[in-house]
Parts: structure tokens; sequence; C-alpha cells
């Protein structure tokens, strides 16, 4: 039964947005993933979010561009929380989506992350159900202490070889 | 029976909105206003489009600021032509409006005005109905005659009495 | 007899306002296209809009980037609406070119679509006309349903094959 | 025990901030709220972060200005989520804090709410703590409930006296 | 005869394009003065800056806000320069008209000043008659001195009242 | 005798900038360019700004990127005409440019063209020199003539051969 | 004998870039304060800023506002470091001077502080003395745990009294 | 022994941050460089920046992209400069760097270059240094003597073979 629902108005979304089904899955969180359009299906997205308890969703993200309509609407429909992640296209660097997505009126918030940042909206989903799975929030840290190590490895790397040859490798 | 919709998400933007009807109003074309919040409301918003049409209504007008959704959703549900006001609020002078509402994906376009063109959406309300109403036409070219011999007598005003005269008085 | 006008000011904009033809066509709309730059040919961009309502001419849709006056002018010269797309250039992601289309003075409004919009510009023009054409009407209806149905088919694709397939495909 | 910290940089947030707290008190959750500044009390804010979950705390809601690095460093120091708030100062409406909050790299990220969006801060953390809390899930439903029937009580009065008195009362 | 036309599209410009009239007025330089809308009265814009040269204008100021085609229009239609003042209004703090107003396309420049910079428009259009005319470079010139013994005579005051008293004067 | 200099930052922007030097050429315009830095060659920049008058200059093109110094000293140091060009560079599209270059203090105009614009800069120095030339004037003015003619003759083939292989050409 | 000088080109900067005198003065250190105008007395800047060194001058803060050379021409000429401090002016926020002063080419880098940040440019002076001076790093020291010691009192006091009475108080 | 440190939060801003170690090198200044993430090793950056000043630090350069706390971080942890280098990134031209780096509060200032200024910080870093070492002062003046020979000699090169050569060498 999915815990994470992961739902984009396009599948010009998906090349971007299929970063957070990889990190969800990393992390061992089961997820739905649906292209369902806002402005195009909007009784469908009722219907989906609507539904979405039922069906054991306990966080939605959302991801869309331009006029993001969809992670508010989902916002507007859902109980828990969602995700919203502001899609660029081919122009204004995502700034539209940004705005469309974050600046959500009171008593209806939706959790903006960085721009086309999926794989961080599927951690922040994590952390959400971490609150209350600790098993979750052990793969968590296991995972930052697993980025830490990686810096750690380059820096030690640099310090080895120099930064001309860093460059060039 | 009325033939604009006027739609906004909140009564903090009656003042601004309530520039539409009183336009409509002077040029003769009946509307109804409502208050309907997108993100507070969906169903409501939902039923009262979808059946717009048959209540007669030929244009919807939908103002709304932050991340506006409510004029993008007008035109997910509604086949006649939507009207977007993005609204200013505190911050950002409107622009996260401006961006939520012009920027619609391919299908569902919406007509965007200037920010706070409350007045103007109204007026162009009445020139898509003035496609098939050579009267309310009339009425328009009359109006716009009118707004050029204001110009005018400011004008010959200012010839008559200089600047510093003009800005004292 | 056309009733669609596409001007646009440059051949540099035609690559995308002939998407503006295009979805014309498709929705059975006449229309006539011109290149009429409103700051090189200001006298023949007067007559072409001044004789546009004679022509027939019901809206006009015009596309211009950088200090796109065209729209705006076409406004001030003709009583029924006048679309404007703004055109992304080499810089400025068409910012500049959203702002001198949008933000109209009172008294002359400009439907505003989103930055490349040009397709969308003809869905508003073909909703302008449905006010008053209930076999438009039931086009654009078709066409909307149509939308939808792809955005359906695309999610059981990727229910069906999963995002891995569906993105190396 | 506190569930939920509210964390801000100087006092001079705390006029908006409060909201937070107003919030988190009208849904029934407890809370703590400190004034620690990540630039000023580094040791600090790392000691009262790294607590927080034996503190018993969930959910961090972070409230920063310009340079806004407290939710970020609250978000490299707690396993779980860290919701930031974009204050708006004497200039830049806030945009500078919306970048330096929203903007997280890959694996450290911060759920971003609208600026000044304190309140909307609070329901998020609830909606969050609703993943595995029904009760506080059905207090989050009925509040969302009551926004609709404000904004319908509201919409009725608009239809009863009209939009001159609406303004005027 | 005037030698400098000063446009303006709205009385409620006439406060800021003011400064440009008492400059040329300091400067020894006959102007006239015009209220007149390219968007409202395009058959009077194109009539008064046709003639502008017969009348013996050899630079035209035009001062807009918002969507601001004037100055963009005087330059379609005058042969020689056309100085553009963009005008903030309540919103976007006239960045609207800079854009409308600077971003010509190629064959019709307008020199573009600061935003709200009616005095210097002045200025620069007296630079450009002194190239053809040495009584008013050295006007121009003593006007320059002028300004620099300004400065430092207020330097001389923080030199020996200090900061302190010169703030509290 | 050149009537005009050119001057830039760095030979990075003479791709740009011999623009000006090309169109100077067509309207048969004598000029020296130069390429002058402010910020490296402060003393060069002085000695060649203030012998411009007597070397003949009657206007300056100044071109520059980034924070563009260049065209404000010399409006600093220049009694005539000064026409700033914001140069896009790497990042930013030009609009750090268009800020150091516009926003000049009241006193010291600099005559701001389009990003990127020397062409037009050209046509604009040219148009300061026709105020007291008039055979310039009419090479100005054919000039006008053959950009009308231009898009007359892209429009004419645009009506014979349609948009398709208009495109395909 | 000064180690800092302060710059400003207008009197109208004083409110702002007294702040720094006053943090100079606070921390122990000599400075001179002028008002000299880049645009409008560049001989002057050019004198007073090549003979620093002499005077003894180690580090020069320059405040200017909208095209903001002041700080870049001092880079130019001065080969120790130079501070700038982007000032608001009335419209844009400070941004047009951000670009102006931070957007420095290679070769000649201003330290840019926050906008209206005139109390840190006087702190950052501090700190480039302070690599040569262990009794003013002593003297930062002790004001930065000052600061530290300030927000402290601050979170006491609102743990004691609760946040309605900090807020009433 | 090492006097300047420069840090990066990242491997991907070793192309651009690896200008400012060449540059340090050209002047004769040792340097240590580190790749250490302000979010991803918030002990590390601690325990690094807090020795720093054991180590013979006397300025740091930290160079971050979007969300960038290390520079802050930084300052907050070191009593001497920091010199930020706002990096860009995929998006957003570096405009989120440049707000999370040069909006810092009062008490904690960054000395900010221009977007991607490596090259710069070791400039100013050098300035800094050579407040205190008239060596070092000798070899940046021979530095900035060579940059304007260098521009001399391309100016030179205009001169003789004319621009069409110039650019097609």
């Amino acid at each position: 039964m999915p815990k994470v629902g992961i739902v984009m108005g396009s599948d010009s979304d998906l090349k971007v947005m299929s970063g957070a089904a990889a990190m969800l899955k990393e992390l061992g969180i089961d997820y739905e993933m649906r292209i369902i359009s806002a402005h195009r299906e909007p009784d469908l997205l009722i219907e989906w979010t609507r539904s979405a308890k039922e069906r054991g969703l306990k966080v939605i993200i959302a991801g869309a561009g331009m006029a993001a309509a969809l992670p508010g609407m989902c916002a507007a429909l859902f109980s828990l929380p969602v995700i919203g992640v502001p899609l660029s296209g081919k122009k204004l660097d995502g700034m539209d989506a940004v705005f469309s997505i974050m600046q959500m009126p009171p008593g209806v918030p939706v959790a903006t992350v960085a721009i086309d940042g999926a794989k961080n909206a599927a951690i922040l989903a994590a952390k959400m159900l971490a609150t209350g799975d600790d098993e979750l929030l052990a793969r968590l840290e296991a995972y930052t202490e697993n980025l830490k190590e990686q810096v750690e490895a380059k820096d030690q790397k640099l310090q080895q070889i120099g930064y001309e040859n860093y460059l060039n490798q």
C-alpha cells in the first residue's frame, strides 16, 4: 500500500519528477505516481486527491511548471501534507512556478522545495513519515551520513591530487 | 439574466474587483458577482463554474492574488472566455499573481489584464460580448470617444493655465 | 471572410505566431495573417486595424517581443477584442514584452496570454467567437475533451510500463 | 512535552512568527518558541537543534529574513521536517529570504511556505503530525471546514447587501 | 518657436514631467508641453508628432508609465531624437515602463533616462541641442559647474559641523 | 574629423559594438572607435573624454556590461550627449548593465538604448547630429523608409507563399 | 591619522552612511568622511582616492545609490580594499545599486555588503584592519560576544513573559 | 603556512573556485583549499572555521550556489574577513546565491563579489592582506599595471587593423 503519491501535470515533467520516485525507492517507501492535469482533468484530480487518504497516502508530492495550480489544488483537497516542486520550463527559470506554488493563502499551505527539487521533495516526504516511524528515521540518518562521507571523500581526493588533476580527471 | 460572472477568492479583493462591476453597469451589461475561493471551496467553484453557461454567462472575470489558481481553474471548467485580474497584495506588487494567471499551459488560456486592472477586465468582457452585439459595440465606442475627450479637455486646460496652476489647483 | 486577424511585427516572430494560425485552422476558423510593424509602419498599422471590422474581423491576435507596442496600438484602434502574445527574444525571457503588453492603461485592455503562447491565443479567440456560435463551442469542447484523453492515455502508459521505460522509449 | 519548535533569529521577527504559535495553540499542539540567531549564536543553534528530537520535537518551524540561513542550518542538524518561513524586511519584499530558504541543495530540504506565512507554517506542521494522529487530523478538517464557511458567509452577505454597502460597512 | 516638445499620456504624469519643463526653462530653451495619449488619441499623436519638425521641434521628450507606448510611437513618427522617461506608477517601481521604452527594435531608438528622470531628460535634450549651439553648451557647462560647487559646499559643511549636526539641522 | 566616438571597456564587447560602427558608416558619419576601460584605465578615459570635443566629437557611444561605469563616467566628463549601450554578458541578460547605465543621478544623463542595441545607438547618434544637418536627416529618413519597405516585402511574400513555405524556405 | 575613508556621493546618503562612522567610532577606529560625487566631481574623486594611501587610509567604504559608480571608481584608483554599500533610493529597493557595485569586472573587486548595510561595512573594514592588529581583533570579538548576549537576553525575556507580553511591551 | 582559506560546498564548484587558487598563486600568496558543505557537514565546517586563525588564515574565501549558507556561516565563526562568491548554477543566474550571501544581518558582514567572481575574490583577499604587507601591495600594483597595459595593447591593435580584422583574427 503506497504511502506517498507523486503527481505531475504532463509527461514532460516526468524526467525531473522521476527523481522523487527513485529517491523514495532508495529509502524503501512505497509510492504511486500519476500524470493528472489540474487544468485539463479537474474531475480526475479531485477524485484522485479526495480518495488518496483511503488508499493509504500520507503525503502527496506534486510537481508542476508555469501557472502551477496542481500543488495548491491538491492541498485544497487533501488534509495531509502536500509538497510542491516548482518545475523550470523553457522560460523564466521556474520562477512562475515558484510563485504559483509557494504563495498559498492562509489555511492551505504547500511545502515548497527548490526549483526542479524532486529528489528533495522525496526526502522531505520521508522526513514527514519519519515523525512516526523510527526505522525510516534511521534510514534517513544513514542516508545523510552517507552524503557527508561522499563530500569528505571528494575533499580528501582534492587534497591528494590537487585541483588541476581533479578538474582534468 | 447576467452575461458576465465576476468571481474573487476573498472579500479583501472586493475593493479592486468592484471596479469591474461598476464598469459593466456603466456599459449596461448584467452581471453576477461572487466570492468563491478555489483553495477553500473547490466543490462550490466547480459547481458555480460548470453551471455558468446555463445561467447565461458568456464571460467570467476572475480576480485573485498570490498563488492565484482561481482564474485558471475557471478556465479549466468553463468553455467560454475567462479573464484573469492579477491582484497586488502586501508583497511582490502582484507579480506572483501575474505568473500564476498568465502562464497557463497549452489548451487552457486565461485572458490576463494589468495588475489590479478590474476595470479593464470589464471593458475586455464587453468587447468580447460586442463581437455579436452591435448596440454594445456602439456604447463601447462612445465610451472610448469619451475617454479621448477627457484627455483633450485636460490638455486644453494645461495649455490655458500652465503646469504650475494645473498642479496647484 | 476571415474572422480573426493575426499580426506580428517581424518575420522573426513567424515561427511562434504560426502556431496561432495552425490552431485556428484546426478549429475551423478563417483568419488573415500579416506582418506589420507598429514602429516601422505606423500608417499601415492604422489602416489595417481601422478597417479590420469592415473586413469581418471579430478578434485580433497580435504577437510582439521587446518593447511590444503592437498589441496595445491595435487595442487603441480596434473596438473588438485584441489578444496579445508576448514573444521571448534573445534576452529577458520575454518579460519585456509581458510588461509592454499586459500593463495597459484603463480603457484600453489587451488580453495577454502566456509567453510565446500563440496557440493559446488562438484558443482564446475561438472562445470569444464561441460566445455567439454554438457549433464552434462544440468543437472547442471536443478539443478540450481530446486534450484530456491524451493526458489519460499518457498516464495509463506510465502505469503500464513504468517511468524508466517511459523515459527511455 | 512540546511537539513543534518555533525558532527565529531576532525579536523583530516575533510579530509575524507569533502567528505560528497562535495557530498551533488553536489546533491544540504544544510548542516551544525560541529566539536563536544562526549567525550570532551558531553553538546554541547546534545544541538546541541537535537535542530537539530528545525534547520531543517532531517538526521545527524556522522563520528568517534576508540571508536566511536559520531554516537551512536547522535542516542540516535535525532529521525530521523543517519548515521555513521567508520573512519580508524593509527591502526586497522577502525575495532574498525566499531564495535563501527554498533553494536548498540535494539531501537537505526545507519546506518553504509563503512570504510571512507563519500561520500556514503552523498548519503545515499540524498536517505533518496528523499523518500519525487521527484526532489532530479531525481538528484540521474542522478548521478547514470553518474556513470554507467563513467564505460562504461573506459571499452571502455580499449577495444580500451588495458591494457598495459591503465596502462601506 | 519651441525647440523641445514634452508629451505625456495623462495629467497624472504632470507632477514628474513638469520637472523637464522647469529644467528647460532654467537652461533658456523654449518648449511646448502636451498631454496626448498614444492609446486613447492615436490620431492626434500622429498629427502632433508628424508636424513637430515643422513647428521647429528638434527633440521630443515623452514620459509614460506602465505599457508605455508613447515614446516608441513618437520615435516611429519623428525623425529627430526622442527621449523616453519611464514613469513609476503604483506598482512595479516603473520597471514595466523601463522595458516598454528601452527595449526598442533595431531602427527606432528611444533615448531612455532613469525612472522618473524628467529633469535629466531635459538636460539630455539640451546636450543634443548643444551639439550645434555653443552658447547653450556654455550654459550647460555652467550648470554642471554649479552642481559640482553645491556638492563641495555640502562636503565643507559636513567637515565643519560633523554628521550629527548635519543630520539634525 | 570624426563626429562620433565609440568606446567600450573590453575587446570582448567588440562583436556587439562594431554594429554601431557599421551603422555609422552606412549613414556616412565619421567615427573613432576605442577600447578604454573605466576601471582599469581611469586616467586614459579622462584624457580621451575631456579632449573629445576638441577632436570634433559631438556624441559619444559607450558600451559596457556588468557594473557598467563607462557610459556614466563619459557623461561626467563630456558636455555633449553620451549614449549608453548595456551589454549582456554570461549572466543576468544584461540587467546589471541596464541599471548601471540608465539609473544616472540628476544632472548627468546617459541616453540608454536596448540591451546589446549598438546599432540603435548609432541611429540615435545620427538623429542627434541631424538636429543641425538636413542632409543627414534626409539619409536617416531614407533609411527608415527602406526599413518599412523591407517589412512590406516580407509581408507580401508571406501573403504569396503562406507561412509553411515561408518558414521552410 | 584616519585609517578608514567613508565616502558618499550626496548628502542624502548621509543618514544611512553615518551608521558606518558610528560603528567605526564604537570600535575605536579613526576615519575621515567625505561627500564626493563620482559623476559631478570626477577630478576631486581621483585626487582624494589617489592620495588616500598617503593620508594613512587602509580601507575605503563607499556608499552610493542608483547607477552607483563611486565604489567601483574608488576601486580603480585605490590599491587597498574598497567596500561598497548599495543604497536604496525611492525606487527598485536598491537593486540598481547592488548590480552597479557588485558586478565588477576581473581585476577590480569591490567588497559589497547588504543593501543599506553601512554598519556592516564598518565591521568588515575593522575585520580587514584586524588581520594585522590583535587589539582590534579582541575588540571585534568582544563586540560579537556582546551581540550574542543581546540575543540571549531577548530569548530569556521571551521565555519569561511570553510572546503576547513581549509584543505589547 | 597558508594565509587564505578557500572553501566550497561541492566539487561541482571547483571549476569556478579554482580561479581563486590560481590568482592567489600568481600573487604569491599561500592558501589551503577545502570542500566542506555547510548543510551536510556542519560540525566539520565549525571545526575548520574555528581553527582557521590558529592555522594562520587571515581571510576566508567561501564560494557557494543556491541557498548559499557557507559564506555566512564562515562569517559567524571566523573573526577575520570572509569573502563570498555567489556561484551561478543551472537556474536563476546565481541571483539566489547573491541574496543568500550579500544580505547578511548587522554584525556579521560577508564581502560579496560578482557572480562567479572567484578571481576577484582572490584579488580582494590580497588587497586585505596588503593593508599590512607593502611587498604584496607592490605586486598588486604591478598586476593592475599589467591589466592596464593589456587593454592598451588591444586598443592599439584595433587602431592598426580595424574591427573587421580584429574580429576575424
